[in-house]
């Protein structure tokens, strides 16, 4: 069986930046790139946003390219291996995790849990044909390139809402579209909906159809008559449907989850509640969940996992 | 007077990144480039490492590349405004907080302590001509630099031990040079240096000159003999005779500070204890200080920020 001394689930930007760190700290890393549940191979999530510009230190660059710098710096340590195999068991044996994937079994003396999170996909016509080129997933992350532009949040729920305000600090125009009766954010939020001269609430409406062309997204068709037409010119929508946490398979390995299915992790350390095991970026507990801070927390928990691991070899 | 919703004092990657990202969510931010206490300008601490290779997504850069690059960044937004001024006094006016400089007064509605440390620096011959060039200051960021190579740690406290075993990864041989009778790290550390044997121990022992050419270090004098000899022939010195945090504006401003005088901060959102004052990067009573977990500090309070002020609207 092959040994590691840190075994990181999933390859996003947090798991990678993790290995870069570990290899840097001696330690001999693995990645798992196939995360359980989710299509998302080497590179996460990240790979779906068309432009990154909130990565300090890049001014503009696509996710797609930036999660290949940041593989490529991992890729840089000998002390890397990345494998494309999925992780369905983690169980313990003496100081020893032994993570078993579909093709094979794997020992480590610690464990990453860097498995992220998995956008809930809109299910309608076009939405997948333009995702990138119009339909986004992050407003924190793609709003700001709808400066002085038209665009509409898909959902109910406080995501939906905190989405709409930011992204009214660039649109001219933000419609909220919500298949229910009303949508329910957080009290605080709704009050600022409500006063937001830029945002208009659409109720009790679906999207039916993303219609654009070559350059982007033109329009959406709806299941309602709005102000007399059933469509809505705008270059941008956002999806707030919410998202999953890949927490799974740390769920079945003892790791401690909290009500909203998120890894409990002590945020100065990236700890777990179960000695050494480390969980790191969009699976964890965090109040803010960018790549920058995902990728900051994978290098503080290879720290961790190297500190665990020379405190370890002491005691045995 | 100038008003501002989110002031940064410190203007090193944490509150340049900071910047960066208040500015995408619409704040109007100013940054000031002259920490008190400190010589550090724009780019802080960072421009004094020869080469970045854990700032994950660039392989390799020179400190004052990588900060540079972040300046740039911070400067595309326009509402970030960036003064050489040292904040000396932070006072409560209302909602507002007032900042006096030497030049003038500004207000801001927020205030990120982003003022970072200083590493004491090493007041011998050579020290300061050879900076960067063999003579460093951070043994996680340069130590891989020097795989298998002779260096020296130059202190006797937990953070030269540390330093030692990180450096114990990569050189063929470590010394550590203290001027004291022992070293005094923690006991755990301790027994990991006495068990490497890649770790030399000179104690009673100070460097008086560091040597070298235009390629670097070659030498360092000492003022005992070392197995007949009054000199060490290196390729590295390794200063780690502690670092101040620059926390003294903070702690007049009524900001809590633990016993190492670091600004106590809830990690998750990088607040402290007075509302509306945030707080990051190696200030902070942080576990892991390095320049990404800075950066993605910066950002996390710029979050904060920006919804401590949404819910101050709502109240007014």
């Amino acid at each position: 069986m092959e040994s590691y001394d840190f075994a990181i689930i999933g390859a996003g930007g947090t798991g990678l930046a993790a290995a870069m760190y570990g290899a840097r700290l001696g330690l001999k890393t693995i990645v798992f790139g196939s995360t359980h549940g989710s299509e998302a191979a080497v590179g996460g999530v990240i790979t779906t946003t068309n432009l990154v510009e909130n990565y300090p230190g890049f001014k503009s660059i696509s996710g797609f390219d930036l999660a290949k710098k940041i593989e490529e710096h991992a890729k840089e340590y000998k002390e890397v291996s990345i494998k494309n195999e999925k992780v369905i068991e983690v169980r313990k044996k003496g100081n020893l995790f032994i993570l078993k994937t579909g093709k094979s079994e794997y020992s480590s003396r610690t464990i990453l849990f860097a498995t992220g999170t998995k956008w809930k996909k809109l299910d309608v016509k076009g939405a997948k044909e333009f995702e990138g080129r119009g339909v986004n997933y992050c407003a924190l992350c793609d709003g700001p390139l709808y400066k002085g532009k038209i665009v509409a949040v898909v959902g109910g729920g406080d995501s939906a809402a905190k989405d709409a305000l930011i992204l009214a600090e660039h649109a001219k125009k933000v419609y909220i579209i919500y298949r229910g009766e009303n949508i329910k954010p957080e009290p605080i939020n709704l009050q600022k909906i409500k006063a937001n001269k830029k945002i208009e609430v659409v109720t009790k409406t679906n999207i039916t159809e993303i219609k654009g062309n070559d350059s982007g997204v033109g329009e959406v068709i709806l299941d309602k008559l709005l102000n007399g037409k059933n469509k809505i010119e705008l270059e941008g929508v956002f999806v707030a449907i919410g998202h999953e946490v890949l927490s799974e398979l740390a769920d079945k390995s003892g790791v401690k989850l909290n009500s909203k299915k998120e890894i409990v992790i002590n945020h100065a350390t990236s700890e777990t509640n179960v000695l050494g095991i480390f969980a790191a970026g969009d699976v964890t507990d965090k109040h803010f969940k960018q790549l920058i801070t995902g990728v900051a927390d994978g290098c503080t928990a290879a720290y961790s996992a190297f500190e665990f691991i020379k405190k370890e070899n002491l005691v045995e």
